[in-house]
């Protein structure tokens, strides 16, 4: 293989594994309501660990727009799954963070997720696993963080 | 480090991956149209090599549901980006490929991407970018293709 053939293989494999990771992604998100669909997983998973967050933080953490991602939490609040108040810091601001049913069935749907790494990457040898967790790491390091909007 | 450890090393760098790598291809759409957000730039990229392809199976490719695709399309439409015609198969089925400025525009972004990966992988070993591309391979194989809905 050619310097540019084994370049594009790691580019197509990264762009097929964001294809697949979407799609369990989104299956994630029917898992944790039946409504849901596409990142709503892991924007729960977000408010989980970082909320009360602001939407707009949420927004910035994503990259994704302020009209999308209000719809999104809008979604998520009209289900019952995050509850917002307003920011004492700053009265126009909203703060959102996981309602109680929100967070079960956020935890109930992550427990599939991990349990179903377990099995994937059960019978890889330890040092592969290592290996992978290292070179996705260094590859994760030069991708960078997203730029702030 | 303990195997739980390990594991959870992958799932946080890949969780890590999925995050940035979304940030990355919103830029890229915004650049193929200021207008775009999003996962654009992968529904181009998939009409430029699958097209012409009906909006359903555009759905199906990447997981996502026929209300989201279609108000997606719809938005790719507007901007001239892509044309829809009728299925010579299925008189009530919309076939969907690229204009001729939307081709122009989403390769334009395509060279951007591919010297970004070049440019990120270029200090690499080559047994490290071929050893990475093999642990995706076999990460993605265990992934498996999203179950047709």
């Amino acid at each position: 293989m050619s310097d540019e053939k084994a370049l594009l293989a790691v580019e197509h494999e990264v762009a097929l594994m964001f294809r697949r990771g979407r799609a369990r992604v989104a299956e994630l998100s029917r898992r944790v309501h039946p409504e849901l669909e596409g990142m709503a997983y892991s924007l729960l998973g977000y408010v989980e660990q970082a909320g009360p967050v602001r939407v707009t933080d949420v927004g910035v953490h994503f990259a994704v727009g302020k009209a999308t991602v209000s719809r999104q939490i809008r979604a998520l609040e009209e289900l019952g799954l995050v509850a917002r108040e307003a920011d004492p810091q700053d009265g126009r601001a909203a703060l959102v963070s996981l309602t109680e049913d929100g967070r079960r069935r956020y935890l109930a749907a992550r427990d599939v997720r991990m349990r179903r790494v377990r099995e994937l990457l059960g019978n890889w040898s330890r040092g592969d696993v290592d290996r992978f967790a290292e070179l996705l790491h260094r590859f994760n390091d030069v991708i960078g963080e997203p730029p702030v909007e």
